[in-house]
C-alpha cells in the first residue's frame, strides 16, 4: 500500500501530480443525505490556490473542481464521491533544468532512491499540488461536522520568522478575522509587519518558516480511540502528511517540558452544568480522547526550500553543481498552508465522529 | 474499529488494562526465519518495568512475556506472533476512591464521556501499562532491523524541566551510554542534575516534565512513502499514542519558524562515493522519505498527572471535590518513556522495510 | 501484512497454533455495555470442540475459554477484547513421522514453499485448531446482533456425501433442532442415515464432504456496501477462509445458471406493510445489500484430507514416499463445521451492522 | 468505510454513477517502472464494452480510459495511477418510469433502505456500469502479472442455460480462442449454440444465467496467507463483487461434497524436479495458498434481472404494480463477465504476489 489512502471511515484516496493531468480525490464514506455542491468547494480553494495575492507565489491555477461521482439532486447519495481537479500552468519548460540536479530540501534525491527514477518535471508527487484535492475533501468534512455538529474548524498564521502574533483566545477566533488579511493572522498589526518581512524576503531571493494554528470547536467530549487512534495521533499524523511540516504540538506543547503536574493539570469544574475544565493546557484532548474543550494544534513550517540563489548540490551521479530555483514559489509557506491545516483536521474529526457513532446506541 | 491496531505490513493488535489479567499482543507480518525468543523481549522490558529504580514509580511488576505463538523452533514462522505479559500487582483497593471522582490530566472523564462508563481500576486501557507489549512487540521490529539492514534505534532524555543535556551528535548516542544512568540521559554531568530534580519533585509531591530524542542509524535512503504514509507522518502519529506526549518534531523541528530557507536547507553533497547532506537539519526525511541520513524525532513528555497532593475536581455527576493520588507514580515520566519511544519507532521502520521491499523488483 | 485480521469495525485478529500454547483473539469494536463472560463463550465452543461425539475426531481439548481483557463487572467496555484459549493434548509424537513427508490435501508442501520451512507438528497455523477462537469471537457477535437486532444465526447439515435433507423452510429451523442430533441435521431421519455413514467411513478408514447451510434472521434490510464490501462479498470471504470449504453459494446459487430471468426474480410485494418478496431466491441479498429476507448461504466442504490409509506422496526434497495419517481425526468435516460457519457469518454482520450505523443519522 | 476499496498492497479504489459524468479507479501499490499506456487498457475495456455483438447490449458506450497520474515518459512512477473513463451514452429518459418502483432482482429497494433515496437514473452505484474501471485496473494487474512472473489470467463460458462446454484442460485455454466467438466459449459448436440460445431469450423478451471459469496459469506456489487472506478467500471475495455473481467454487468445488478422501486428495509427485500434484481437484490451493498448480474458480451467473416483460412489484410506498424495463439489456450477462472475472482475480494475485515479496528476503 503505497500510502494514498488517509483515514478509517471517513476516508480519502488520491492521485495526482504537480505536471500531469490533474489531481483526483476519492471520498468514501460521507452519509447520504448532505447538501453538496462545487459551491461548497470553492471557497477553500481558493484560498489554497497559488496566485491569490502578493505574498504567495504566482504561479495561477484556477483550481476548478468537478464532482464526478456521489452527488445526486444537490445531495450525496452515500456512494464514493470523487473529485477532479485539472492541472492547468503546466510551464514544464521552467523545471527542464532540475532533472539531473537534486534540490536543497526537497525530495527529488529520495524519489529517485526510492523509485529508482522521477518524474523531474516539478516535484510530481511529492509537490504540494496535491494537497488542492485535500482541501476539497476538507470542505465536504467541514461541512458534515457543521451539519451535523456545529463543529467549526479555523486556522491562521500564528507565526512568521520571529513576528509572533498575540492571540489569546484562540477559540474567538473567526473565519472573517482569518480572511480579513492576505497573511491571514488574526492580529491584524502583527499581520501588517508579517507582509512586509514576506516581501523582503522576496526581495532577498530568501524564504521564511512560521508557525500555524488550527482550532475546532464544537467537538463533543468523546470522540477518539484510546491507544493507537488517539485524536492527538490522528491529528498529529495529519498534520505531519503536510508539505514542509517539521513539528507538531497541541495545547502546552514542547511548554510542558518545563512545567510541573501542579501547574500543568487542567482542572475539573462545572460550566452550566457541564464538566469542563478551567483552563485548556491539555489543548481539548485527554487519553487521546476529546474533552468538549476547543482542539488546539500548533504545526511548524520550514521556509520554502526553492529559493531563486545559487546553492551547492550533486547531479544524480553525485557531481558538484549549483542550482538556483528559477520557478515561481511562495516566499513564505504560512499563508498557503491555513486551509491546508484546517482540511486535514477537518478530515480526521469527521473520520472519529463517524467512528464514534458506530459504537454508541 | 476502535483502534487497538498500528501498522500497515508489520501490523500490531494489542489488548489489555492496568488492572486486569493482563495485556497482549498480536504482531502481524514479521518474515520466517528470524531468530526469536523471549530473551530478545526481556532487556526492552526491563528497560520499560516499574519499580527498576529509585526515579520511577515504586510499584512492582514483573512483566514477564510468553510467546504464544509464531515462533517455532528458535525461529519466527512467518505467522502471526502473540505475546502475553501478565499482571501482577493488581491493588486494586489503591484506586477505589477514583471510581467516582475524575482526575486531572487523566482520561477518566473523557472515557465516561465516550463509553458510558469505565473500568475505574486505575486507568484502564488508558493506563500506560498497556506499553510493556508494545515494548515486547517494538523488541521484535528492533531485531528485523537489524538483522535485515544494520539499523539501530536508540532514545534517550534530552531535557528534565529546564535541564537540558548536551547531546552534539544524537547519532553516536550508544545504549550504553543510556543506560550508564537511571535517567536515561547520555550526557552524564547533567544525568545527575536531573536525579535530584526528580527527588526533589517527588519530595515536593510534584512531577516534571521533559523532552526525549528518539534516533535511527542506518536506515536506508527510500523509506516512506509520498503524501499519506509519510515516514515523519507515521513516525508522529507513532510518538503521539504514547501517553502523555504533547508535542514531536523532527529535525530542526520548531527552529524551523525563525529560519531562513538558505539556513535551513541541508546542501546536498557526496561522502565516500554516496550522496549525503552537509547538515541534518532535515532530521533524515525529506518529502516524508528517509534520505540515510540519521532520523531524529524528540517528543515533548508532560510532567506525571497523577500527583499526591491535593487537586480540585468534580465527580461524575459534576460535584466539586479534591482529589490526591494516592498509588504510587513517577515523579517523571522520561526515564521510563525511552524503550517506548524506541519500540514504536522500530516498530514504524520496521513497517517501512516492508513496505519498500514490496515493490522494488 | 499476514493475513491474522479479518473484519472492519467489528474487526478479529487470531494467533496461534495447533501445537503450539494457545490460540489468542483480539476483537476489536466491540459496543460497550453489552453484558458478557466466559458463559457466553462456551456454548459454541462446546459445539466446535473435538472429542464431542463418536462422529468426531476423538482427540481431546477443552477448549477452556479465558477473557483477558475488554470485559469489567460482566459489561464490555469498549476497548479491545482479548481471549486465550490454551492448547492441551499436544501429543506432538503423532506427527513426527510427517515432518518430511507432504500430507495429500495439507498445505504442508505451500507452506513450505510460503516460508521456506514450517511447523511441522500438526498443521501448525494451517490446522483448523485456530478456528477456536473464531467461535469465541462468534459468540460475541452474536450476542450484539441478538441485544441490538434480534439477529439470529444458525447453521447446520445439509448434505453428507449423497445423503441431501430436506429442509424446506431454512428461515424455521432452530438451534434445538440442529443440536438434537450429532451430526447437526434439523432432518432427523436423514440425520441418523448421516450418522451411520459417517461411521462406515470410519470403519473404511475413509471420509466424506458435504455440504452445510447457513442461515441469518432478523437482518434489517439496509446491511452491506455497493461495490466491493458487498455483504454477499464479505460473507463469501468469511466462508472461504474456513479450513476444507471448496465452494460458496447464496439463494438460488449455482441453479441461477440454468434459470431465466423471468423465473428466477423474485417479484416484491407487501407484507404486514412491509415491502418484502414472495421468494428468496435471492438469499436476502440484493446488490450485495440486506433485504430484509432471511440470509441463507451454502458452503461445500471437501471431505477430510487425513485418512489412515496409506496414500502416495512426496517428501520436502522430492522423493517418492507414501503416508498414512495416524492421529485421531474427523470422518467428516460436517457436524464441527456448523459453529464456525455460524461464527464467521455472525462477525461479517457485526461488522456491517456497525458500518451502517456510523453513516445514518 | 463505505467498501469503495480493494486490495492490501495492489489496491484500488473506485467511484462512479452510471449515469453522472463517468467513474475513476485510483490504484495504489503499483511498482514502479513498468511500462503503461491507455493501448494496455483498451483490450480488455472494449471486451467488457456494451454495444460489442449481437449477442450483448445495444446500449453504446465508448468507455476510453485517460490515464490521470502515475505514469510519466510511458512507466509507472510507483505512486497512484488514476484512470478516469467518462459516461456518454446517458439517456436519462429511459429511467425515469423506475424512480418510484422497484425492479426485482435490483438494487432499487435496499439501496432505499440504506440511504434513504437513490440515485433513480438506472443503478447508479448498483449498476455495474462500475466494472469498467476494474476491468481498467485489473489490466495494470496482468500487466505486472506478465512481466514480473509470467503469469496468465484467461476467463471463458463456461455453461449458459443448459449449455455447458468440455473444456479438458482449463490452463490450455488460449484468450485467441475465448475471443474468437461472441460468447467468448472455448467450445466452438457450443458457442454456436450459446449463441442461438441468447438470441432465443432476446426474442422471448427474457433472460439466462450461466457460469464462467477463471484460471490462472503461471503462479508460483506460496501466495496467499493462512488464516483469513487464504487465497481463496481473497478470490472467493473478488469474484461475489462482481455484480449478479449467486456463487464460487474452486477446484472440485460443488463436487466434493459426494466425494471421498482417498478419491479427492490430490497425491503429490515430481515432474521435471519440480513438487507438483497428479491431479488439480484442489484448484491449486492448498490450505489458501497457491500450491503452483493452475488456479481455477468458476462463478455461477444470475440471468439478467432487466427483462422487457411486465413483472410485479411495487412502488416505493408499497402499492402493487408492474414494471416492464424498457432498457436495453444484455439477455445474457456472460460474454461481458469473462474480462470481469479476469480483471478481480489479477488484482487477487497482484496484491498476493507484492504481498510476499514485503516478506522473504
Amino acid at each position: 500500500m503505497a500510502g494514498n489512502t488517509f483515514g478509517t471511515l471517513f476516508r480519502i484516496t488520491t492521485a495526482g501530480e504537480s505536471h500531469g493531468p490533474g489531481n483526483v480525490v476519492v471520498i468514501d464514506g460521507v452519509p447520504p443525505g448532505l447538501e453538496l455542491s462545487v459551491d461548497d468547494l470553492r471557497p477553500d480553494l481558493e484560498r489554497r490556490r497559488p496566485g491569490q495575492s502578493k505574498v504567495t507565489t504566482q504561479r495561477k491555477e484556477a483550481d476548478e473542481p468537478e464532482i464526478l461521482s456521489g452527488v445526486f439532486e444537490g445531495r450525496t447519495t452515500g456512494t464514493s464521491i470523487a473529485i477532479l481537479i485539472r492541472n492547468e500552468d503546466q510551464r514544464s519548460k521552467d523545471y527542464s533544468d532540475i532533472r539531473d540536479k537534486y534540490r536543497p530540501g526537497h525530495a527529488d534525491y529520495t524519489f529517485d532512491a526510492k523509485y529508482g527514477f522521477r518524474d523531474y518535471r516539478g516535484g510530481g508527487r511529492s509537490s504540494a499540488r496535491e494537497t488542492n484535492v485535500r482541501v476539497a475533501a476538507g470542505a465536504v468534512a467541514k461541512k458534515l461536522l457543521k451539519t451535523w455538529h456545529g463543529v467549526s474548524v479555523v486556522a491562521y498564521v500564528k507565526q512568521i520568522g520571529n513576528l509572533a502574533a498575540d492571540v489569546p483566545n484562540p477559540e474567538q477566533v473567526t473565519l472573517e478575522q482569518v480572511e480579513s488579511n492576505i497573511v491571514r493572522c488574526p492580529d491584524a498589526k502583527m499581520a501588517e509587519q508579517m507582509v512586509a518581512l514576506i516581501e523582503q524576503m522576496r526581495n532577498e531571493m530568501d524564504s521564511v518558516g512560521g508557525v500555524a494554528e488550527v482550532v475546532a470547536t464544537g467537538v463533543p467530549p468523546g470522540w477518539g480511540e484510546p491507544v493507537f487512534d488517539k485524536l492527538k495521533a490522528d491529528l498529529g499524523k495529519a498534520m505531519f502528511t503536510l508539505p514542509a511540516v517539521m513539528g507538531v504540538e497541541y495545547g502546552a506543547g514542547f511548554g510542558v517540558a518545563t512545567a510541573r503536574g501542579s501547574q500543568n493539570n487542567d482542572l475539573f469544574t462545572t460550566l452550566d452544568g457541564r464538566i469542563t475544565t478551567r483552563s485548556n493546557r491539555h489543548g481539548g484532548m485527554l487519553g487521546g480522547i476529546s474533552s468538549g474543550l476547543p482542539i488546539v494544534i500548533r504545526c511548524a513550517i520550514k521556509p520554502t526550500s526553492s529559493i531563486p540563489q545559487d546553492q551547492e548540490t550533486v547531479t544524480s551521479s553525485g557531481a558538484p553543481t549549483t542550482i538556483s530555483t528559477k520557478g515561481r514559489h511562495d516566499p513564505c509557506l504560512l499563508p498557503r498552508f491555513v486551509p491546508m491545516g484546517e482540511a486535514m483536521m477537518a478530515i480526521v474529526l469527521a473520520d472519529h465522529c463517524l467512528r464514534q457513532r458506530a459504537t454508541r446506541l
